[in-house]
Formats: C-alpha cells, sequence, structure tokens
C-alpha cells in the first residue's frame, strides 16, 4: 500500500526542505477534506486549528495542511492552539468539523528511524544525508491511513470569524494606515498599537 | 519598469486565488532578504513578524511572504503581532533586522481599481472577473519600489526563539502524546490542556 496522498513538489519547495512530518500535514489535510466533503479553499471559507505549539519539533506538519487545504495563515484561516499536539481540527461552516490526530502508536514506531536521532543531536532537516530522509519519509507513504490517524466527528464544534470591515485611519504620529479595529486612542488621537505604548 | 519579484505559478497555487497582496508580500519578503542578504530559508532560522491582524482584508500579503522567504507558520518562523498594519519585520539572527511597511500613498493608488470595488461588496477573489484582478496585479508589478516601500532597519530588534525540547509524554486521561512543554498536571497525573480544563 501508498497512499495516495503525496504531495506535489511545490509543496516541498514552499516548505524548503524534505522531511516525513509536511507529507504527514498533507496528507491529513487531504483525508480531512475528504470526510468533510470540502474542495481546496480558494477563498476564506475553511478552518484549520492545529494543535501545535512552540519549542517543540515536528510542527512541519503545518505547512502540510496549509498546502493541502489552502487554509493558510495568510488567508487568516489558521491558527496554533498552543496545545502541543499532533493534532487538527478542520472546520467548515457548512459542512461541520472534524479532529485528526496522530496515533500514539504510529508515533512510537516513526520515532525509531535514523531521521530522528540527526534531529535530536540539533542536525536541521536540510543536512541530514538525503538516503536517510527517504527511508522515513518513504516509510510513511506505506503506511495505512488507520494506522496513522484517529479521526474524531465534531458536532459541535462552533467557531465564527470576526466580521471584517475595510475601514482604516492614519497613525496621528508615524503616519501609516491601520485598520480600525486596531485603531488606538492616545492623548485624543487616533495611533497604531505600536505608537500608543499599549500592549494591544 | 516591472519587478522581478513575480511570484512563481505554485505561490499562486499554494494560496489559492489571484490577488494583488499575496504578490506584494512576495516582493516585500524578496527584498528583506535581498537588505539582509540571506537566502530562502531551508530550516529553521529566518524570522518573520507580519503586523496584520483579524478582521481585515489584505492579508493575504503574508501568504506571499512565506512563499518568498521560507519562513513559514508550519516552520514556528512567523507570527502576526495583531497591530492591523500592512508590514512586517524580518529577522535574522546574524544578520539583523529590517521592517518592511506599505506606504500610505502606495495604498491610496491601490485602493482606486476596480478589483477593490467588488472585495468592498464582498465578492472573494477568485469571483472576481480575472481581467480586473490581473488589471491591479499588473499595475504593482509597475510600480517602483520605492514608492511601495518604506525600509526600516532594526539594529536593536531582539528575539530569541524558544527552546526546543523533544520531550513528550501521553496525557493520563485521553492517552495521546503531549510534548513536555504543553504537559499539565491534575490529581497528580499528567495530562494535556484540553483534558485538564486548564486555558493554557
Amino acid at each position: 500500500m501508498t497512499t495516495k496522498n503525496i504531495p506535489p513538489d511545490w509543496a516541498f519547495e514552499f516548505h524548503g526542505h524534505r522531511c516525513p512530518f509536511m507529507p504527514i500535514g498533507y496528507r491529513m489535510g487531504k483525508l480531512a477534506m475528504e470526510y468533510l466533503k470540502v474542495e481546496r479553499e480558494q477563498d476564506h471559507g475553511f478552518f484549520v486549528f492545529p494543535e501545535i505549539g512552540e519549542g517543540h519539533p515536528q510542527t512541519c506538519m503545518v505547512d502540510g495542511i496549509q498546502a493541502a487545504t489552502g487554509a493558510t495563515y495568510g488567508k487568516v484561516l489558521m491558527e496554533k492552539t498552543f496545545f502541543g499536539k499532533l493534532a487538527a481540527t478542520f472546520h467548515h461552516p457548512h459542512k461541520g468539523a472534524v479532529r485528526f490526530s496522530l496515533k500514539p502508536e504510529f508515533m512510537d514506531a516513526m520515532g525509531k528511524f535514523e531521521f530522528f536521532v540527526y534531529r535530536k543531536k540539533g542536525v536541521e532537516p536540510s543536512q541530514i544525508p538525503l538516503p536517510v530522509v527517504e527511508e522515513v519519509i518513504k516509510w510513511t507513504y506505506e503506511q495505512t491511513d488507520d494506522f496513522m490517524f484517529k479521526i474524531e466527528a465534531k458536532p459541535d464544534f462552533k467557531f465564527a470569524p470576526v466580521k471584517g470591515s475595510f475601514n482604516k485611519a492614519k497613525c496621528s504620529l508615524c503616519g501609516e494606515y491601520v485598520f480600525e479595529r486596531y485603531v488606538r486612542t492616545k492623548d485624543g488621537n487616533p495611533v497604531c498599537i505600536p505608537c500608543s505604548g499599549y500592549k494591544r
């Protein structure tokens, strides 16, 4: 068995290096879209909440999810929850929500590959010998979806994106434009957050 | 004059639609890399802090920055500041930092294009007639860097990414793995944040 959900070359180019986690995220994204019966998001209608945080490895998964789903950080469709888990909830307002997570047994089996010996020594992915990298990528392609992913329907998941506005004002101190939601007031004048001295 | 910093086709595919802001971000990213003399980031060594927030338009810029720089959200190299401004600070630990922002005059001139009549009516980018979209993209390609971008050296900019660890534990309630930084304790047992009932 080899998965059909292998990332296109451009997804690796976007990501910057070859590693197993970008493809795992890509596959998770494709399976979640299939589950919810949604197409790749062209505009602003599909949301993903990856549970990764900072200061831990394997976050590369999230670039694969962006590549597969089109629910990108730039389109304000993706936000990490900072739970430190290799999981994500996928939400479409009209199609519902589903959570995918990596099964511990899969993570344990994958953790035995030489790739992680290098990573734990602090060697960056682009500097690991290519055969070592390709070995673990190929192995993941050969695993079944069922061995890799736990899938949970989330019928009660609620999310409403904030209402958008094109309104903006010029900061009275730096002269730069600020979108209205972020305009603050100081000495009676409109200012941006950095000029205001306020934290947010 | 036409800029050399036009995004490759895959950057549009990644982004999901054609619009002027993804290319503007791509160009901003390429110019910032040139300014700092850094190559596209393969691994985890170049950081970008876009000043956009939520509930406002033109955030698409950030997907262009990801595509240009390789400082992706998935590699934990990018974090929005939520200032509601079309600007970003680019930081390389050994090369320094620079802030690029869109000049108000440029934003005013661009705002006159028909593309924004559609956007303000709520028409999604993929649904706007292609000639209307291409008109404004082409116009941005023809503008000079100087007309578009304000550039500020940031010699005092400080940022230190958190120290990473591969350590993880199984949540005693759901059985899923959690990276150590996010393990919490409840009734004396290790738990993940969602099972803990704590907010973070």
